[in-house]
């Protein structure tokens, strides 16, 4: 048997696989489009000279790796899974430019947002453009018409279901409670969506059964679920050395997540006391050091941990189900563990 | 032979059939997007409650008719077009939610605009949504998986193509000077592109060979273009009383429009005399009205009249190249007419 690969390996296997396809696509965008683009990811600056730093797949890779692993998985070869991780790359980048509108966030990985820079309505239009840029690339590069056609169906599924979740956090804001369900919920669709598609999208381009293909799904989503989990904690009791963000970050930010969330629906005492202060429009450090002391004593972070040990068990059980690569299983797990546990 | 049918019967007959399959659509929106849409169409008031005068498919339903005619050109049942429709239509409306936003056009037939009431991410967000339920629409209602495979990516393109022309539109903004080339070009995507996808949508989802196919969507593209060349001769020499704009809307909008860019091109002493009206920020009524008599007496006005019966023609000769249904090409033949030969 082929050993597996470590976790590094596997990431930067399915970047330097990703990487290169990603800028072919960003070839096809209008001259008009391809700057904000190569922009936002950081292969550029304002001025459209070319930057160091950042790269057609940003981040750790873990949605392309997925979109390879879930072609071997199903004995297809890793690049049988290439263009459903350029496409799934373009959704979150599509997002990303979309949702920094959105929230009115200034900064993306200490560079001005692109809408900062280039305004609202050149920001919209990159988002969009990279949303059907996606749907090109799986339906003229995904192989068999069939195989393509039903990877269009998911990618445009996942996106609909990313973007109801985008909705109902929105709605979140103007909701006097938010419960644990709907926050779960919105997560799913924020997150637990693309990284289903992705760990699936390479087993439907290589013609995958059913079986297997919504087995590999499940793995993502449920995955996905385990990771915002993880991100929920993070985002309040998260290093900042290790974060990149301030101490209680997403209570300073009026964020509902779920460790909030479940604190809230406590019921008790320090739950009435953490609505209070929530309600406020501005916390001073004192009244947010206190916001995470009562939402860890309303039993909210145990339940996000719980929630991230659940989801994460979930993923392992859904590769159970089916008959996979025993290689890229193996890799699918280790990814999972490596995904999930953070600090926290 | 079967007479064929009048244009209005031929554009009721196809809102008929589509506007029940966009409403199911449309309920596949989640709970948040799903009231804005319906909002942005007129079907129902800002407070989500039903209203009247709107429709599932606006407008006179150029659209629509072409989609379901394209399907009878290659004898197929005018249902086969019907998912083509709808996705056209679904497209349509995502690019008129975000341009609004774009362009910060506060009303739309004589209503707020989305953004305007709901604010500018729930806008985004609803067009967004429109994008991929399109895709999902073609994906699974388009008939064979091969067909609707290719309808998606005519789909996508067309969607691209569009997003283009919009941001050339947007770079026109602060050009120096705007050829009648690149004019030409921004309104090929703008409006060429969408026709020539709905012209030619029915008849790929039929399974219609190539030739067929290519000669249907050339008509709608060039039928897209003349159209939006009549479309400016009455952004500036329209009757208020039939446009509902204000005479010379355009110049006051200080929109870069063929006619406008080809008297500009003309490089006399009437060009310069325009150049210089419209670098100005504001314009008085008798300057409006004298930037209109340069327009034309520079030749604007006549160009784009050449343009319009030069691209309806075109639109016919596509028709020609090709074996098509006799009924259904005589009413594409009809509709082309009925489209561009409006009062200029």
């Amino acid at each position: 048997m082929i050993p597996t690969r470590t976790v590094p390996d596997v990431l930067r296997r399915a970047r330097d696989l990703v990487g290169p396809a990603v800028v072919d696509a960003l070839a096809l965008l209008s001259p008009e489009v391809r700057p904000l683009v190569e922009y936002h990811l950081g292969l550029r600056d304002e001025h459209g000279r070319p930057a160091t730093g950042g790269a057609a797949v940003g981040g750790k890779g873990i949605r392309p790796a997925l979109a390879v692993l879930s072609a071997e998985a199903v004995g297809a070869p890793a690049q049988a899974g290439v263009p459903g991780a350029v496409a799934v790359e373009l959704v979150h980048n599509f997002s990303l430019l979309h949702d920094d509108v959105i929230d009115c966030d200034q900064e993306r990985r200490h560079r001005p947002t692109v809408w900062v820079l280039f305004g609202v309505g050149r920001a919209i239009i990159a988002g969009d453009a990279l949303l059907s840029l996606a749907q090109h690339v799986v339906l003229t590069t995904g192989g068999q018409p069939e195989h393509a056609g039903l990877a269009a169906l998911s990618l445009a599924d996942a996106t609909t279901d990313m973007i109801a979740g985008q909705a109902l956090d929105m709605a979140f804001e103007s909701l006097a409670g938010v419960d644990v369900e709907r926050c779960l919920t919105m997560e799913a669709g924020k997150t637990g969506a693309l990284l289903g598609c992705a760990a699936s999208l390479g087993a439907i381009l290589a013609g995958a059964p059913r079986p297997e293909v919504t087995a590999l799904r499940d793995y993502g989503v449920q995955l996905g679920l385990a990771f915002q989990a993880v991100d929920d904690l993070l985002g309040i009791w998260g290093d900042p050395r290790s974060t990149g963000k301030p101490a209680w970050s997403d209570l300073r930010q009026h964020k509902k997540t779920l460790p909030i969330a479940a604190a809230l629906a406590a019921g008790n005492g320090g739950a009435h006391e953490l609505a209070a202060l929530l309600a406020a429009d501005h916390l001073d450090e004192p009244q947010i050091a206190r916001a995470a002391e009562l939402v860890e004593r309303c039993g909210g972070r145990e339940i996000a941990a719980d929630e991230a040990r659940g989801r994460l068990a979930a993923a392992l059980a859904a590769l159970d189900r089916v008959s996979l690569d025993s290689r890229a299983r193996e890799e699918l797990e280790d990814l999972a563990g490596f995904v999930v546990v953070r600090e926290f």
